[in-house]
């Protein structure tokens, strides 16, 4: 596998100097633009970019002069060129797609450099599985840094996952030629608390002089947020008001608003920058969390920058947040975010800052897409059987795996349930009276049944509970191996042979989502890849989960983003009922507490 | 000596975290001030400062709650609080003062961040030297960052200094605590030529991860220039005009902009930011040389920023050119140049941000200035005898070491003069009808002679020519072992006898500024350390220079700073025409050429 390194500015100054003194022909030149200067904030019509080895050599007014026999010449016919866009903080793993798939899907939207946090898959293979995505992250035609995750197990002591991140992990990384900075420090409460472990994370990567990664989710801007602010996070992405914004801009973050498949907190945000006036230079846009179906038919970070500028920002600040905002935040001035010399060659083409039509894109000097098709080759990492082989169940399941016994002697029992709230991550710690029949306890009306089946030790361990509010009706059941943080196995459902169908059809496939009814599979997406991710092009992935969600509603679902729904109900970490491997989780006091209330 | 680092952020982030959480109490809270923050470009009243162990724990509208009873309590009283300023460009040997006695100048004028670039004491004692000056930089209250030198010598095989830096020396020095980067890359058609050895110095900075610092003082931005920038001078204060200073900053370099005792650069460039709007972000204030007596009378990186504003800039926008600016050009912006939380706690008191008073200044926590006092410890570094006698002149000289004989026989001889040009750093190359008197050449009307005498290796070289423009009248001569870049002796005078006397008065107390007629001493500046710097009070040796000047002028010499000009009579990289140890060097040609034309 190629992840030999793009050469370093110093490796080809000698040629870039002598293009640019026009004792050598550049490579490429792209002729007669208006240089997109994010530098100065400017448009200048007229310019020439000189490339060579992959990198800026010269912007000049006439670059014929660094012409030759050989140069490659694009006609800028007086279109603007833009600096490639930059991602400043993401999770491939959303996308269901491999760092590959996921750059093949956003070549052609203009992304050329992504800050990725590969802590899906850090909770399912550990140090190894973060080392594959970087290794597969190098190999590609854009830049993809990877930061370190933070918080693998998310909640410690209230969940297992499939591997730790511990500090030791997080120093060796740090040596990676591809290793950004730490990814998000989710334990807000635990650099609060001055845990040493979070803490000595957050060290090891000062020390290596790269950037902390942050992640403060509560609107406690109080000592709380002073605490976590001194405890050393570079930035946040969690801010949804102006208030957010503007506080952590002043103490020196950077403020990252974001625009994901549903995170919607750019216009809430961007007016600390478009009506109160504040320098820019700290705020940086992102995207966190994108499905394919939104790589595919809307756009990546060319979708954020249209967004911020339909909420009022000057384009050239918008851009400003999306290429050079971003590389200084992250210590790469001098490597991307702008058209300069000695940068890499990574270069849009469009007709109007606005639209932002993304007509080429050029990346380390080769033209990588033209006019939405990606041209690049996105070489695929070598997964070994360990990453495509991630769903041990112990053994195969059956409905019995799925009961729920009653107390002794009882005609009813008092569940607690987990209560989906619509459009919303948090849940609701509801109550429900539960009928008994033949001994167990079963759902009924919204309330159906829900499995967290483990999957990364083949213990063979599934802890069932309630969930409320899905709307599914008939005999179904649906399975998911994503299923945040931890990634073990969710399984939801009204009937437990139809669980026990799901379940074992992701075993046997390695991993993914099915939907089942009347023991018929209504939809299936392979996710082979860590049970995370698939090596497909996003345009089948996308498809194929377009099915899943037609399938759910096929099921009697009624809510808008019932997936994520799914998907997120063992993030014990976010209010406010959760299941875990350990059980069922009360996340507003962070304990455990039991399935069925005591018979009184 | 104490060199022990300045603890880090994570060394200290408990207590900063415990503090900022309300569970421990500060050490010093500054209470009640305006927070101006260069951050957002904002100033907001109603703020404290709470700092731990030499940091800034919080900023809040509140500390009281960090407050404990023995936390030391300052009362802004609603002045505004500044980040402390940063002189982003500067040759501490300018001021004639060791690093220790420059803080002392400098603190009470609010400097407490300085990137220093040794390069005089470079050429004298070599990396030997650059450790010295980097090593009492350490030891100081305020943060003295090197820059380690790039040329010496600044011009090869044109002469000979005490020590050369090689490629192999910046790569060690890379390594030291206190290196910040590559000083000012002065040889630019090197650079533009793609010279190995200098792109070997450019390499090993990048490669260190640190900044290159340029020097590009042409005024020509054709493919020359191109040039330069592709070889990876990240900044430039070379700049003179408003083109200048908007090309670097739009090809991505940060444009500086001095104002130092002699350096008048600052209103000529700055209407690139105040008339055509550029981002600011890219512009950064220096001083590069200030004269001890600047610093005594006038002051420092405060009077940068008063010119800025009376030049129309923005104060606030002023203010992050020598404060946020300056810390994210070299990779510091977590650690230095903003009031914000893990900081290091450098912060100045003033009642108008227009006239910028410097009423309190507190550095890394400690008050280290009031009203003008300088507060502060600045302890000296035992400076090694290698240092302190580096007058080497391998015999004591007379008379007839100042001899320029005239060809045979002949009656008048045609010499090659250097014309010193009022308030220019550039000579003219003359020619001189000159008498022979005894067979020897002699100075006559407005020429007098000149000699460099070698004094790095004892060879008892002494190098005469001829000078025109002091207005020296009378039996005088003048000595100086401030020479740039070599730093041999320059003396200058119009009798031999009293040329002999100021050298071997140079040589016998170590170096320094002399100057003699009619066989007395009328002035004195003693710069034991190298030849070059003082480790007494500015103030002292602001009087003494003051005495030089006096006594110059007592000889009739007219020009306004004949001291300056003096003192670049050796350095061999500015037109037209120089002195060094191998010859007269005409800088147009960058060739020796004789003293005297032959006779025809």
């Amino acid at each position: 596998m190629n992840t030999k390194p793009f050469p370093s500015w110093p490796d080809v100054a000698p040629r870039l100097i002598a293009v640019a003194a026009g004792r050598s022909p550049a490579d490429t030149v792209i002729k007669g633009g208006i240089w997109v200067n994010v530098q100065t904030r400017e448009c200048l019509p007229g310019y020439d970019i000189a490339i060579a080895e992959g990198r800026i050599a010269c912007v000049v007014p006439d670059a014929s002069y660094c012409t030759g026999p050989d140069t490659e010449i694009i006609e800028a016919k007086g279109r603007y060129m833009l600096p490639g866009l930059c991602d400043a903080h993401m999770h491939v793993e959303s996308g269901m797609l491999t760092p590959a798939e996921f750059a093949r899907a956003v070549i052609p939207h203009g992304t050329t450099s992504m800050f990725t946090d590969p802590h899906e898959i850090a909770n399912v293979l550990g140090l190894d599985g973060v080392r594959m995505m970087h290794d597969e992250a190098l190999m590609q035609a854009v830049n993809i840094f990877t930061q370190m995750p933070s918080c693998a197990p998310s909640a410690p002591g209230l969940e297992t996952t499939g591997y730790e991140i511990t500090p030791e992990d997080v120093a060796e990384a740090m040596t990676w030629p591809g290793i950004i900075g730490l990814g998000e420090m989710m334990n807000f409460p635990g650099v609060t608390n001055a845990d040493p472990k979070m803490l000595a994370e957050i060290a090891a990567t000062q020390r290596a002089g790269k950037t902390v990664g942050g992640h403060y989710a509560s609107p406690d801007l109080g000592p709380a947020f002073a605490a976590y602010v001194a405890g050393g996070p570079a930035d946040d992405h969690e801010g949804t008001s102006e208030a957010d914004a503007m506080t952590r801009a002043r103490l020196g973050m950077r403020s990252m608003m974001r625009l994901g498949s549903a995170w919607y907190d750019v216009e809430s945000q961007i007016t600390a920058v478009t009506e109160k006036g504040l320098d820019p230079r700290n705020f940086i846009l992102c995207t966190d969390d994108c499905h394919s179906g939104t790589l595919v038919h809307e756009g990546h970070m060319n979708r954020v920058v249209r967004h911020a500028i339909a909420c009022g920002c000057d384009p050239l600040v918008a851009l400003q947040m999306a290429t050079i905002n971003t590389a200084t935040h992250f210590g790469l001035e001098r490597e991307i975010g702008s058209i300069a010399p000695g940068r890499r060659a990574d270069v849009i083409l469009s007709s109007d800052l606005v639209t932002l039509p993304i007509e080429l894109v050029i990346a380390r000097g080769q033209v990588v897409a033209k006019d939405g098709q990606c041209l690049a080759d996105c070489p695929h990492y070598d997964w070994p059987d360990g990453a495509r082989n991630t769903v041990h169940l112990g053994h195969e399941l059956s409905a019995r795996d799925f009961e729920i016994a009653a107390p002794a002697g009882a005609n009813t029992a008092r569940a607690n349930v987990i209560g989906v709230v619509e459009n919303q991550a948090p849940t609701r710690a509801l109550k429900a009276d539960l009928p008994v029949r033949d001994g167990l306890v079963e759902g009924e009306g919204a309330v159906c049944q829900i499995a967290l089946v483990e999957r990364h030790r083949a213990t063979g361990g599934v802890v069932n509970a309630f969930v409320s509010g899905f709307g599914y009706q008939g005999r179904m059941a649906m399975a998911s191996t994503v299923a945040h943080d931890s990634h073990h196995m969710i399984v939801v459902g009204t009937d437990r042979e139809q669980m026990a169908l799901a379940a074992n059809r992701l075993a046997e496939v390695g991993g993914g989502i099915t939907i089942w009814r009347d023991g018929q599979e209504l939809a299936l997406v392979e996710l082979p890849i860590a049970g995370l991710m698939s090596d497909s092009p996003a345009q089948e992935v996308s498809a194929r989960a377009m099915q899943m969600v037609e399938a759910m509603q096929a099921c009697g679902c009624t809510l808008n983003n019932a997936y994520m729904q799914h998907s997120l109900l063992a993030l014990v970490v976010i209010p406010e009922l959760r299941l875990s491997d350990l059980g069922l989780v009360d996340v507003r006091s962070f304990e455990l507490i039991p399935l069925l209330e005591p018979a009184s």
